[in-house]
């Protein structure tokens, strides 16, 4: 766990719960946003790169990396729609920080949860940037896996108090209710999506949108609202209607992969977004009036999971949570590598084929 | 480690040591060989794409995904020369195959002494595909950590019996012949690169190039040799001159990538080159006479990792080797991940900030 030995610090999802519950979710959630945050402010720091996806008939599989001077990042992650028939989670994640100054994987943790956790912390910082400052009303359309992650999130980071909950799945809604007891959280279950964004100051999309879907249609949107577009993410899968895209200002993680994956991938190439570490920087105007509709197209990036990994790393070092791998070859002569295979003699026999 | 729990087997460095010890070198090599040929001749059924590499000033941090309609598979590879003065390897690598259908992570393996071999394994194909049938000698211009390998792959694989050898590092050589003793080779130390080239039928050159060397020069090249070029694998990084890639019949991996990073790097942008499994399917002409100089320009494919996770997945199944990591979560509804941080009521209350 140290720089001294060559191991690599695992989380298996077991200790990422345990290091989650120690800390509470409200402060896990807190500590992984201030990190988020403070990397937006430094973000022409990172490498970045669009990931890499292998699309197959039943989902895909994701790698993402992302790099600063110090450490670098990758997270592997699926979605696959049909897992939960299977028991599995849709969404399934696990990512490794390394030593950019060496190549050493440090850390190598489960990431479900994290996944989940920054997911919601960038949607909270995005409404807090971008949604009107009285915004205490937020809909939330999906009521799945991610769902109570991104009600704390924007209660405890952008004032939310009223939740207005709508999904085609009344057991999911059901679910969300349960688990948001007791939360400080005014929850209002709607009837249809028209009726949970009624009203609604921030309105958060976070379905498992298998398509182009219509989630949003213009007649929905009322001025000033903020829309965070959290459940599209692949080319062919988007949420809002693209009339709903036109009429607002439109705000990305990383152009290049939103383009690809996001809601604007309904538009011309071309089309001006704005980059939120652009507007937290003061490089790019954010909300610029409060009638003003916002749009947050997020498709979750890899600088984030940089970020999740980190909170990761400080956390499991300060509660001492975590199993030491030896993930790497321990060699007396670095040039040696033949010399682990055991004094030469001891191989057997050559057989030519 | 089956498929009905959701564990990860898991394979740390001395565990894949003692897969290949048990087995023996010389019938791993083997066994990825065959893995490898079976996937030439595949191979338009994989899903393939350009390595994503990180460059920093120290060195890169790669990651190879690859993909067959079965089994993903990806590589982590680092490569920094300095990491010797550290007491490290110069490239560690780890690995991951999951599977298509679900994204589930069957296998997670250190992948340092599995790269040596799947390398040495692949140059071991290339020469017999397009060596000349009767090649018993091979000059092997450096002599580092992939060196043995090499060896060993071409002995049993491609005919070689003689090894000339030369590294600019004396001490490698030395280290090399220990190795190699009683391995049924006869070595010849050479006082240089030109010394070592003469008279070989296969050329495999495994220096560490930190940028356009010139290790094989237009005049050292005779009529029928075989170069497989190893060492170059990076933009800015490559072991023969131009002249000699421009006189000879170039084979290469995958085309995109080794344009960007292998020797090729050096030729225009359209240069003709054949795809080493176009060779061995019949669709493309291999070595067409015995005076025909060929280079099989080398970058390392994630392809051959593909294989060699398989061949570790077997293989460590068959020895009941391996630890099983719970790194995924288990959820009574996978739906519910929120529930997996315990009854709400037991969350700590919110403090809204």
């Amino acid at each position: 766990m140290t720089q001294q030995d060559h191991g690599t610090l695992s989380l298996a999802a077991a200790e990422v719960v345990q290091i989650v519950r120690q800390l509470g979710l409200s402060r896990s959630i807190a500590e992984v946003a201030a990190l988020l945050e403070a990397d937006l402010r430094r973000w022409p720091d990172f490498q970045k790169v669009e990931r890499v996806a292998l699309h197959s008939a039943e989902g895909v599989i994701e790698l993402m990396p992302a790099s600063d001077d110090q450490l670098y990042a990758f997270k592997y992650v699926n979605g696959h729609p049909g897992n939960t028939r299977l028991g599995l989670p849709t969404v399934m994640a696990f990512g490794v920080l390394a030593e950019v100054a060496t190549g050493r994987p440090l850390l190598l943790a489960e990431l479900t949860l994290l996944t989940a956790i920054r997911t919601a912390a960038m949607s909270a910082l995005a409404a807090r940037i971008l949604g009107r400052s009285d915004s205490c009303t937020m809909a939330l359309i999906g009521n799945g896996a991610q769902a109570e992650f991104q009600a704390l999130a924007l209660r405890d980071l952008a004032g939310i108090r009223r939740l207005r909950l709508f999904d085609l799945d009344a057991h999911a809604t059901a679910k969300l209710q349960r688990n948001l007891q007791g939360q400080g959280l005014e929850l209002v279950v709607c009837a249809n999506t028209a009726e949970a964004v009624r009203g609604a100051d921030v309105v958060t999309t976070l379905t498992a949108a298998k398509a182009r879907t219509a989630v949003i249609a213009p007649e929905m949107v009322e001025p000033g609202m903020h829309f965070n577009s959290v459940g599209g993410d692949c080319p062919g899968k988007t949420e809002l209607q693209v009339e709903v895209l036109k009429r607002a200002s439109l705000f990305v993680e990383y152009a290049p992969q939103t383009r690809i994956e996001g809601e604007i991938q309904q538009l011309d190439a071309d089309w001006p977004v704005t980059e939120l570490w652009q507007v937290l920087r003061g490089e790019r105007p954010g909300r610029r009036s409060a009638g003003e509709v916002t749009v947050f197209d997020s498709v979750g990036f890899a600088v984030a999971d940089h970020a999740a990994l980190r909170f990761l790393w400080h956390a499991a070092q300060r509660l001492g949570i975590g199993q030491t791998m030896q993930l790497l070859p321990t060699l007396a002569d670095p040039k040696d590598l033949f010399a682990t295979l055991g004094a030469p003699a001891a191989l057997p026999p050559a057989a030519p084929q």
